[in-house]
C-alpha cells in the first residue's frame, strides 16, 4: 500500500502538459504498490499510471527498467509502456521524485491463485525469459546471494525478535547456499517478483505483467523459483504441488528447463524463500510504525524455507526427476 | 487513506454479475477517504466505484446517503449515483460489509484551493442546500453539540496528551457553545464534511460532489462554517479573508444568508472548529499504530478555533454587518 508523495495542483498540471495526451480529468492515488506512490490518471485521451518513486528505487537503475518495458511489449508480452512527453522523455521529475508516466493495463490480479492460474503464470513467464533474451541492458540482481549476505549483516541478532532462533536459521542457510548456489545455469533478464499481485488476468487468461522494478540478469531458473513460492503455497502453509507441476510443465512448453536447472530447481527455491524471509524480516524491523506501509509476515516464508529444505528431488515439485 | 478490507475473487465476480455493467476489466483499491474502502472498477460498460462501509458508518443510514445522491442528481447537482443490480438494489452486501457500486465522478480535487476554488464552492454549497430542500428523509447530525459533549466524555484528560491544557480548551468552549448554540436558524440538507478532496474540479469549474457520509439534517448555515474553516484557512494557519468573502459572496448569490444567519455565522465557525478538533483529537489517541489510516493534525483545528474565538463579528469574514 503506496502513496507516500503529494503531488501539488500546479507541479501536477504542469507535469501533464509535458505529455500530448490531453487535459487531466481524474487523478487518484491507488493503494496497491509497496515501493512507489502510484496513481491512476485519466485524461481526455485515455488512462495511465504515474508512478513516483520513492527512496527503495534507484534512480540509475531506472532507464533499465523503463527501456525493459519497451523492449518487452515490441516482442508480444504486453505490459505497461512509458508515455513520452513531447521532448520524447519517459523518465522525468516531479515533486522532486524520479517520475514515468506508463500505459494503463487491464485486468485484475489473482488473490487466490487456481491451477489455472499457475499454467497461465508458468507459460508467460517463460515467454518473458525468450523475449528478454536479446535486450541489451544489464543489470545485477542486488538482491542474490552477496546481498542476502550484506542484508543479514544489518539484522543480525535483530531477526530473533521476529521468530526464536530466526538469525541462527538465517547464518546456517546462507552457509549452505554460500557452497551450493548454482554458478552455471542460464542466464538472462528475469522479473525477479512476479508474485500474484504483478501478473493480470482478463477471463483467466494472462492480461499482461507489471511492476519491473526488481527486474534484473541472472538465473532464469531463479525465477522460477521465486513463483513456486509465491504461487504455489497455500495459505495454511502447504505446498500444493497440483499447482507446482501446472506452473512447470506450463513453462517448459514455451522454454524446456535444461537437466542442470532442474536438478537445482530445490537449491534456488531454497535462495528465493530466503530472499523473501531476508526482506520481509528486514522491513518488519525497520518500518516506523506510523509509515502507511503493510508489513508483510516473514514467518511465511520461514516455513516456505523449511519446506524446501527437505526437498530431496525435484520430483517433489511435481515433475519428473532430470 | 482506506481499503481495510480485502475481496476475494470468487466474491467480487459474483458481486459485479449482479448487475448488468458487464465484465470486469480492472479493479484497484484506491487510497482516498478514511472512513471507508474504496475501490475503482472498470467494466465493459464503464467505470464506478465500489464502496464498502466500514464499521464507523451505521447501516441503518445507508439508505438516507444513497436515496440523497439520487435526490441530488436529479436536480442537477452532479454526483456519484448509486448503481441499481439486476433486482433493483443499490444497498448490498459484499466480504461481510454493507456494500454500494456508485458512478464514477470525472474531476480532480484541489489541493490548494484558489479563490476562484472557493467562489466555485459557494455557488455549489448553495445549489446543494437548495436541491436538498424537498427531500423527504431525515438523519438528525450525530456530530452536533450533544455528540461533541459525548466524544469528550470519552476523551477527557487524554486530549492533554495531544496539546497541553487541550482538555481545558475543549471543555471551556463546549460550556460557552451550550449557551451560544443557534436553535432557530433555516435547518435542511447539509454535506457536513465539505472539504477540498470531496469537492472535485475540471478546469477549475466544480464538476460534482462526493462523500455524502456524514450527511444529515441540521442548520444550513453550520455546512457553510465547515467550509470557512475547510477552504479558507491558508496552510501557515493564517486565515484568508478574500477567499472567505469569496465562498460567501458566491453562496449569497444563489441563498442570500438570512440577518441571524450572518449574525451566528462566527459561533457557528466556533461549532465547526470544535468538531473537527474534537474527532481529530479522538482518532489521533484511538488509532491503532497498525492501522493504515493517516491520522490528521488535532492542533490545525486548535488554531481555527482560537481564530474564530476572536472573531467580534461577521464582518472578519470578508461580508459586510448583518
Amino acid at each position: 500500500m503506496a502513496v507516500y508523495t503529494d503531488v501539488s495542483d500546479e507541479e501536477l498540471d504542469a507535469f501533464i502538459g509535458s505529455y500530448d495526451i490531453g487535459a487531466l480529468t481524474s487523478f487518484k492515488g491507488i493503494a496497491e504498490g509497496v515501493e512507489n506512490s502510484n496513481y491512476l490518471v485519466h485524461t481526455e485521451n485515455g488512462r495511465y499510471i504515474l508512478t513516483l518513486y520513492e527512496k527503495r528505487v534507484s534512480p540509475e537503475d531506472l532507464p533499465y527498467f523503463l527501456a525493459l518495458m519497451q523492449h518487452l511489449a515490441a516482442r508480444g508480452i504486453t505490459c505497461p509502456l512509458p508515455v513520452r512527453d513531447r521532448e520524447g522523455q519517459t523518465l522525468k521529475t516531479l515533486a522532486g521524485r524520479p517520475a514515468a508516466l506508463i500505459t494503463f493495463l487491464e485486468g485484475l490480479w489473482v488473490r487466490r491463485p487456481a491451477i489455472e492460474h499457475c499454467a497461465g503464470l508458468g507459460e508467460v513467464l517463460a515467454r518473458f525469459h525468450l523475449a528478454g533474451s536479446d535486450f541489451d541492458m544489464m543489470r545485477a540482481n542486488s538482491l542474490s546471494l552477496p546481498g542476502w549476505q550484506a542484508l543479514f549483516a544489518t539484522i543480525g541478532r535483530a531477526a530473533d525478535g521476529v521468530a526464536r532462533g530466526l538469525s541462527g536459521v538465517i547464518e546456517k542457510e546462507l552457509r549452505h547456499l554460500e557452497g551450493q548456489w548454482p554458478k552455471d545455469l542460464p542466464q538472462g533478464v528475469i522479473h525477479a517478483d512476479l508474485f500474484p499481485d504483478n501478473v493480470f488476468f482478463l477471463a483467466d487468461k494472462v492480461s499482461g505483467l507489471i511492476d519491473f522494478y526488481f527486474a534484473c540478469n541472472d538465473m532464469l531458473a531463479y525465477d522460477v523459483a521465486v513463483c513456486l513460492n509465491a504461487w504455489c503455497f497455500e495459505s495454511d502453509g502447504s505446498f500444493n504441488v497440483t499447482k507446482a507441476r501446472a506452473l512447470l510443465e506450463a513453462y517448459e512448453r514455451v522454454r524446456p528447463l535444461t537437466p542442470a536447472e532442474l536438478d537445482r530447481l530445490p537449491t534456488l527455491a531454497r535462495g528465493a524463500a530466503l530472499r523473501f524471509l531476508l526482506t520481509r524480516t528486514y522491513d518488519l524491523i525497520n518500518t516506523d510504525a506510523n509509515a502507511l506501509v503493510k508489513t508483510k509476515d516473514p514467518n511465511e516464508y520461514l516455513r516456505k524455507l523449511r519446506f524446501h529444505q527437505r526437498v530431496k528431488s525435484t520430483r517433489e515439485y511435481g515433475l519428473k526427476e532430470a
